[in-house]
């Protein structure tokens, strides 16, 4: 397995299990001279820390981040910074019957078929807790984007059936509800959902939508390496996630060009502007200046209490409760991942972009 | 721009642009000793060739391939293959014009504002005659996987409000109608609107489906590189494309675990299957063997006959009607494009997935 | 900074600095299934430890590795295996003077230059303790390399003017001085020498040699991923090495074809030979399958206490004795960092190497 | 093979055999807006062409640079830049004999190895010829590093025993002599050495130098991207290069800590200076603002008409005299190889350290 590393310039690489000693993360290539405290970094992690609802597994984890290497009286010094959360609340026992079968909608099974066996304890390496690494990144690279003028506005959009009103639409209710949506009557019917489905040992799916501002055009790396793709790959990275769409998304498919095109036009101050924005903020995989809007689809938990039907390693056939600590619902945890992932491709994205025109690159070496 | 780029082990790298000498790709890191023939590329570049319905663009060009390195005597050898399409249809003079304004849906501002200006003949680097690379490249890919048993099923499942009926699934239609529908009656219909479309000036867009039969399990590297956070990144690299997902996608979103979950059972003959596979052939970012299933929304051609309110670049507001030879879908040719991809991203993960375990690393050099 | 990571497969990515936290790497691509544990580390970490002998700095430093991840009763999962040693023996105080000035021959001014400040406890990232974490994922990647067959041969071939003499070579010799020379006489009069060095307060420099057996031929990936190429990157990543060569080296500049070519022969059993190995064991940047021999020169140590002129940061010049616990030699300590090196390029290409030809491929997923 | 891609940001790929249709590379990532000619490039390939001197190969090629794509109105676009120089006086039938065995010090049996057969039709991808792609690409290199202020001195150092004398140095004699060197009484000689050794259908090795000037400081990036460490690697990469050396090299590993400490110093102007240049201006892997100084040792030419033994691949020893036309020294047309691959790793790395530190990051994006 060679896929823990993610970023060209703005470079981080996760490691850790569940059940291990802890998780963390090496960022390398931040640049030099970042003001950092283990809070601007733990903020971030409480925000996806578990136990706060009755939505969330009751697991309890304090999560708290040490900061290793990489700072230096206050400032980022250009050198890896190292992030490590140690695990505390380890209760490997709940784990030990799942050895033996494969969990239905878990890497259980695939595990085993890649690497001929698998730390089975609370799903090793495809445990949610893998999301803390990316997230005390995302921290990271959100306080340099947020030096830049960038923004992230990231909620859920809609849990299982229910979706948010675009009428009712208010960000200041995302942080007032334990479920991120910015939509008080949402937010309220999606609970009566939840309870509902928890009623059954059953879980939800749902939709996490994310804004940014402040993106100034131009970055992106065409062909491979377009902020689209590059979007699209970091968000899908984050385990459960079935689907991704940039601005109308699928939607498009269903339009004509009429109507999916933004016009241009210069407004009073001659800046130009688009009058609808269908495209999400990049066109030809380079954003155009206005605001980045992408959706991710999430799946339901598979680890559901209610009885399921599987298999034993063993070859035999059988019927399993899924035991443990799990969530009823991934979505409002997940918000802070999609932003994490967010933040870590722009952040890449926008040191790449400095060396893309040769005027920029005198001057940065004519005014050293 | 440093992103033409793709793959770790089979890498391919694009260069190109629509009016320039011509387009091409190298494929380094395809093994040695893959019987291979100019043909075999050809019959993939002619499923995109433009100019063989009414329904894409008038613009002529024969693509012929021409292999300039790393075959010898009928099989690869180890070292780049080079491949070069020269572009023989230039009609410049059709450009000259869009020099001056920034067509709407197009990446004319987002290129101008990146790089400090652009080669604005027929789109430059962001022209639909780039993908002539990929699909060259993805031709080896697919030739390589059918050795391995990997097979490719791709085709329209919609434009616009037209949607293929499962009831009326049949594979052997794609080939039969210009939209490569894999349903007759759909094609109709849609040859219907887009007739409509046309005579308006106007454009649809669509939805591309591949399925992905013979991976066996244990493809994919957790967890930046999973397999399906490659091909998202891989469809996503695509012009146009704007929603991607895997097996159910945002149907998951809906759903609960107990009706998402797939249920592993062991039939018969004592084969691990599963009852359904809402996932799409992947579980915790590795193929769990069974059919790999996704979807690309495609936006409408943004290129339209049809009046728009539009900017010059040197501050006016004005309209235009987009000149020029163009596609009033793009969906058709683009099924190809996307396999290519598939068949890249898979190509790549299969060959990295040879080092994942000790065993068969020992039994690769003690068998030697 | 973006450069902390080495390898395609078998990557490592290190980071830590010397007054910090601790030192660390995270290997990442290891195949699943290897035996491993804490003491195969720290076997190799404590070749590599300071204060064994009167000429290596009287820093202490236990230099206990700790497993993360990565490893499930006793074997690895294929899952990023993460190693620290934290840093026990820090005396920040003793660097407080060194913040004003440029220390010669060391980083402090080009890191002051590239960064805008540095951290200047112990020469930051630029200190020797930087090599803990090749040393520790070095030990991983030899443990591989051993059940594939090869082994390393490396020692201190010579230190300032004194050097092996090849008639004198037994290499039971090595582990029993303390400057790990293969020749009990050259040990003796490289101790003298560096006696005479310590009491002028100055340092020495010195060459390390690797020899490496068991490599099968075809290792190795034209053109710009040579085998020596490779190695050549590696050790020359290694603080203080300023040379570096492959067999013969600069002595073959001044040879002839007649006398450098190694002429092959089959020997009584068939096997194709080679009469010399002035090539080192690497043809065309592949391995031939004879031994791969390098060398690599080390500068001496820079910090010395005899008086030396610099400058200050704030633009003046002024004279100083470096203080601190230094090595007055730190090619013996350095020769487990080199072979750590060469375990890592061989490793990570040996892993590469598998997915060359397209019969071991359909052989790999046939038998499955 | 996958290793035919060097490069970060300033990334080439190189394809293309010597018996081919022909040989080329891909520049991707070069900044947009480089006034660049097929002049700028053809000037470097002349500088490698055969047969302008009796000592070097009679095969004539025109080697011809063709730009394919990348470059609109003299400016690069910032997309990639395709060149191809076709091969026109390929002569295959010379080397059918070889098919049948291995020359010695060739790559005849190591590509056999690796990849189960090889194009065997004149070296196939380690001809020399290869060397065509990283020349002209190191001639874009070079010349956006001019714009930069960064010079290039390379010459042959030494032929065989033949070095020059530095009271006699004159870099304006190494474009008058045939072998490049900027001695004409060394050159002299050594030409005199050459003739001996062709008589007896023997070739010589050599020692090429490159000196880099305006380097600023802070370029390289710790601690595997060192600037020594990438040049190492970047040089090693270069067929037949057997040795590398930074600064005094070897000769360090004989030195003090005392000899070997560049003194810093402010001049007169306030300007800091070093007093010596051992390091050959490279500090902790960065540059330090002095002279870049590096040597790289050729072995000699292997293809030699002298008689030697070898072997047939079908298990027979035999001798062999290589017929062919070849170069009696390779040596003095590898200076422009080097010095391309020297100006190919430091735009790349100069370009990498724009985003070393916060404050040139912000500046960039609000200056905008």
């Amino acid at each position: 397995m060679s896929g823990s590393t993610f970023g060209t310039i703005f470079k981080i690489t996760t490691w850790g299990e569940s059940h291990g000693a802890g998780v963390g993360v090496i960022i390398d290539g931040c640049p030099a001279g970042l003001p950092l405290t283990e809070e601007d970094i733990q903020t971030w992690l409480d925000r996806r820390k578990p136990g706060q609802s009755r939505f969330s597994t009751p697991r309890k984890e304090d999560d708290l981040v040490a900061v290793q290497s990489g700072i230096f009286e206050g400032r980022t010094t250009g050198t890896p910074i190292s992030l490590i959360v140690y695990n505390k609340n380890q209760r490997s026992a709940d784990y030990s019957e799942i050895a033996s079968y494969y969990r239905p909608g878990h890497a259980d099974y695939t595990f085993d078929q890649k690497y001929g066996f698998r730390d089975y304890r609370g799903g090793g390496r495809s445990s949610a807790r893998e999301t803390i690494g990316r997230v005390a990144a995302g921290a990271v690279a959100a306080k340099l984007l947020g030096l830049l003028g960038v923004r992230f506005l990231t909620y859920v959009k809609s849990i299982g059936p229910v979706t948010i009103d675009p009428a009712r639409f208010d960000a200041s209710e995302i942080c007032k509800n334990p479920l991120s949506m910015p939509d008080a009557q949402a937010a309220a019917d999606a609970q009566d959902y939840l309870k509902t489905c928890m009623q059954s040992g059953n879980s939800s799916g749902g939709i996490v939508e994310c804004i940014i501002t402040g993106v100034p055009a131009g970055i992106g790396e065409p062909v491979f390496q377009k902020l689209d793709s590059e979007l699209a790959r970091a968000v899908f990275s984050i385990g459960a996630v079935k689907g991704f769409e940039i601005g109308d998304g699928f939607a498009a498919a269903r339009a004509t060009g009429l109507s999916n095109n933004d016009a241009f036009y210069y407004n009073e101050k001659g800046i130009l502007c688009k009058k609808t924005n269908h495209a999400g903020g990049i066109l030809g995989g380079i954003s155009d200046g206005s605001d980045i809007i992408f959706r991710a689809a999430f799946k339901p938990t598979p680890s559901i209490s209610a009885q399921q039907d599987t298999v034993t390693k063993d070859g035999e056939n059988r019927s399993v409760c899924v035991k443990g600590r799990h969530d009823p619902v991934i979505v409002p945890r997940a918000v802070v991942v999609v932003e994490a992932m967010g933040a870590l491709t722009l952040a890449d994205l926008m040191l790449e972009n400095m060396a893309a025109r040769i005027d920029t690159v005198l001057s940065f070496y004519q005014n050293r």
